[in-house]
């Protein structure tokens, strides 16, 4: 199962790729889509949805993972990071994959095994299970993790379900 | 010109369309989107996608004017709200329509003549303006008053740059 794993944002949304066969994984992309500040919100949107789009015509990954936004104490950047989130999450549900959603710390006790981790913590275990893949930045990573989460939770469910 | 007035929200959008020639203005439609609150997140989005993306194809508009968001201190609401509005912003944009954004208080001033006049003014308005008009619900109307801001504000720029 290829899983692709996103990380919203308006001016940065992370993307990882990771097969899952079982317990194993492996890594088969990863990237970051950015969009131009100089911009109107709305050619944005288009910008981001575009490359989504695009990514998932690329590799056909057969589910997506979507972390969850950390909502802030800013409306204003709640509202701009929500607004790209709509987005992030449309694009593989208009395409018919299945989309889960992951909030921060689950995904950090995933990986590392306590809620409370560093964002270091979580790249550095990202790193370790996806020997060899050269990430492009933070948001990759925090996409990985997310597709990492997925694979994990989804092999658990399988498993319980005798389907492993 | 006709103008394609847009309120977001998740549950329910308002649209409302609206024909413009110099100064006079013409109902063309108005109704309202609902996406059903039972299902998870992105499919609420794919649905509201795929219903102004039809309206969009049936009606051609010119141009699109979206409502900008009340931002509240409820930061879930805030991104509840954000994320459907990305969406609503997203699809006449990818379908090549300029989208401009007013404030809610431009509306009001644009319709009532001052920013702190209430809805039940904004909506008289719109039925005073659009005579005959059946509206879908309180969205739709909120939809039809962007459309005529819009379209108020378009014909002052046309006749500034002597093009009326």
């Amino acid at each position: 199962m290829l899983i692709l794993g996103l990380d919203p944002g308006l001016g940065t949304t992370g993307w990882g790729l990771v097969r899952a066969q079982g317990n194993r994984l492996s890594h088969v992309g990863n990237g970051q889509i950015r969009t131009d500040a100089a911009l109107p919100l709305p050619s944005r949107l288009v910008a981001l949805d575009a490359a989504l789009a695009a990514l998932i015509a690329a590799n056909a990954p057969d589910e997506a993972a979507v972390e969850e936004v950390f909502v802030n104490s800013n409306p204003q950047s709640t509202l701009k990071l929500g607004q790209a989130r709509g987005v992030v999450l449309l694009a593989p549900a208009r395409a018919g994959l299945p989309v889960s959603e992951y909030a921060a710390r689950l995904v950090k006790k995933s990986l590392v095994g306590v809620g409370s981790a560093s964002k270091d913590q979580v790249h550095a275990m990202v790193a370790r299970l996806l020997p060899g893949a050269v990430i492009s930045g933070a948001d990759a990573a925090d996409a990985l993790a997310v597709a990492i989460t997925h694979a994990h939770i989804g092999a658990t469910t399988r498993r319980r379900a005798g389907l492993a």
